[in-house]
């Protein structure tokens, strides 16, 4: 199974353009969606799922082709990818372990399609907790005062080596030297709120202003500090009998679910960025 | 701008057969969505959305046309709507006025893409409420034992005058001959429970039971009364303090929305049955 | 049936003195709701239903015996109301009529305890509405240039005549006089974001933000704009399909879904407020 | 901290005759919720947390004292217990793991205020997950055939030395034998739908189905299997994009919240069951 996905300035004939060259490739197509950011003018995003035998052999020279007589011509991004290769993933964590545990079980049971690489955390807290799950638990010690250090280290072990870094729980902040030469894109968590607080102490702060929800969101990293493209958001209710360790404790509920399925969504291919946003097919 | 649907057994090549007919037509795809229901040997559904200047004129020609060269030799059903067109709509209702106000409202707002044709009640209570909406309401009494004289009556006025009959809490059952003359499709609201209560007093024995959750559920109307293909569920959360009729209340509430819901993306064409499942894209 | 209403520093003894004095009075407890801000030294409110034989004639004399025996000695602030007597209610509106119309609907089917005095309207657009539900409309132009006067002709209506002001999508800022001067809660319901914008066009920004959330926070009204006390909130799912109108769309019914319940639950005496925030037993 | 739970036919004077034991006593009412099934005439419950110095050693005439002079008197049911002293609670699992996993994770971190026994499985295959929790793992067989046989040996483990069971998807019947001789509470999940599909492979009936909404309800058990008073019920929203796979898996992700919320407030002592219901303060 392939997937096609690609995005480009909007224009007539795009679809065809594509079904017709992967109906010649003597491919299937499985399921196809699409999305135009504005009726026209706008944005074309597409994502395909295709069947074709022999496709681990023929990928190279149908990329190649696809590029000449398709992606050329309509001045598209593309990417091709299959679904049989599992994205090699790293997780980012400190001393927190919900979100960590709840990816690596997942993963476990096979409901996430990625191979979690290895762990890193500049705690070391957690690694008797990974262990069980036989992937490699790496401390890198981590502080504003050693950032460069601690981000030379990990560029080292990450560059090349993973599709995808996910930050689950990591308290430290990453500097654009880190996001640009990482290679590959970063998901993050934090929790939100409406209204959102932004800084220290966010469900103290929530509590004092009398919230009635908690949530989280799951976005994309940019050089913006948690101002990424947002993959997934969810909320759960709370009242006034929860005190502020309640609502850790249930936005923690959330931040793990919606953590996880944003990074389900992202193996899957079903995410196409543009702007600051996301569209999830 | 056109809608283009259909359903056939899957093969390859359906994506490519459709998009590049409409390129040649001169269309441009603004959305498409298509859905089947294996990787391989299911049934497969498209939802096409495109932009053709002069499809009014055109339009019949095209379905000639289409009908031909593609739903023919690929063995499809399918159906091919103007966006422009809006769905003309029966409603019928019986005392209750939730779901009945909250579609007039709805549609007078801009909404809900429909015209509404009339209104039907078998009790003449909701007249004064309808009336500010400048839509027909017609009383026609029905009960068991005028049940084959009431038919007619509404089949005198409904049959190949609307496109869709929606039931906002109308109390009397329809008979199957009601249903296979009325010559459209049609959409129930009925409450629905975790786990479900059928028959009588459903909300007394739900309290009865202790539920968590009361909701309802929009679907398809077919013979199995209350069996029909789901469109659209959801659910509030209840709990102790809450007596039977804060049930009916809250029960309401999710009522008027699951069922505008349905009503919206059945006058949006975008819903497709197949088996006793719907698609909705 | 009446229902006593308290706020005081914590102690041992309260929920005692309370229920003794109910028990002599001859009041048989139905309901009892509590809450501590802390397990020791914090504020305690507390409501409760009773039922009590002769209450309309005996309340002024409960009420006065009530402040000397016991909010007196524990330095109570109290409120001592009939839930037979309903609120009288003043809703201002604008050009938008969900929120009102909800409200309106809701209180003729008896789901609202309230008694609706009036509407006021800054524009003539929704009178053809609220007349079918035999409640005054009253039009007071009101703009920047003119706020003083309009607000001086809102509050001649207003004061000494109501129990709550309900702004259901008013859209004038309302000062700190009238707000000081109006004499009753006022209850306002805005829309709420993850995260949030703050300002103009707050759904074309959220949908460029990306946002997977929208939702609503209803509060009552204090001198910090949008920042009182929150009383209710709720948010609904969205995706990259959903335009800035759909936003708009899905927004307006958690809105009205939102405020509806904040009305009910101050009608209902629900409600104690205590720093910036709400207790809803 | 002390937790008082009480049930009896409603009368007048109940609050009060409560409170002042308690106030007599010297404890000081922390938190005190209470519900009754009617206005007048029904069954009165309410759970009270209370503050006294010197609880433990004090309890046994405490609730000697409250059996005389409270209990006895107003006819009512009541159980006294210490938030110190953590419930002790056996988990019965099968083959599935995460129900099981995320019980021994939340009561790692904190979340349930419980001390877990031992974890009895009817297959070995969790051994392995269970072990790194420093919790016993007991293996003992059980199918139709050797039912009575397996169920004796469960019951040595269990009797007297648990508070509660869950059955986190265990897959075995138990007899009526087994809940009348454990001699504690039973609490279950099982999924749930609307409509409701009872009996073998319920998602896949689910999926022809085209049910919107996949779900989950958590109870005690009784003798009528899958009967017993809810607890606590939750949904998760499904599409035709969702396999039986999907189905199953965010089936899942339901399960393990609803059944963690249920067995938090069980631990809590914030569940009173009466008639087939639960009140959950």
């Amino acid at each position: 199974m392939g997937r096609l996905l690609l995005r480009c300035a909007d224009r007539a004939g795009l679809v065809a353009a594509v079904s017709a060259f992967l109906a010649d490739a003597g491919a299937n197509i499985v399921s196809l969606d699409q999305h135009a950011t504005e009726q026209s003018g706008g944005i074309f995003m597409q994502r395909t799922i295709f069947h074709l035998p022999g496709l681990p052999a023929a990928r190279d020279e149908l990329e190649r082709d696809f590029a000449e007589r398709v992606a050329g011509p309509f001045g598209m991004d593309f990417r091709l990818t299959e679904a049989a290769k599992p994205k090699r993933v790293a997780i980012m964590a400190s001393k927190e372990d919900h979100c960590l545990l709840d990816l690596l079980w997942r993963n476990r049971r096979g409901e996430l399609d990625m191979s979690v690489a290895m762990v890193i955390s500049n705690h070391p807290d957690l690694a008797d907790q990974v262990r069980p799950f036989s992937v490699p638990f790496i401390h890198i010690p981590a502080t504003k005062d050693i950032r460069e250090e601690a981000e030379t280290r990990q560029l080292d072990l990450l560059r090349g080596n993973v599709d995808l870094v996910v930050l689950a729980r990591y308290m430290q902040i990453l500097t654009p030297r880190f996001i640009a030469e990482v290679g590959c894109p970063l998901i993050n968590i934090h929790h939100s709120f409406l209204p959102a607080f932004i800084g220290a102490a966010p469900y103290r702060r929530a509590k004092e202003r009398g919230v009635k929800l908690v949530g989280a969101t799951a976005h994309y990293v940019t050089d913006d500090l948690d101002e990424g493209p947002i993959i997934e958001q969810d909320v759960v209710r709370v009242d006034h009998r929860h005190g502020v360790e309640d609502l850790v404790r249930l936005g923690s509920d959330v931040e793990r679910v919606v953590l996880s399925r944003a990074v389900l969504w992202h193996c899957e291919d079903r995410i196409i960025r543009y702007g600051n946003q996301t569209v999830v097919f």
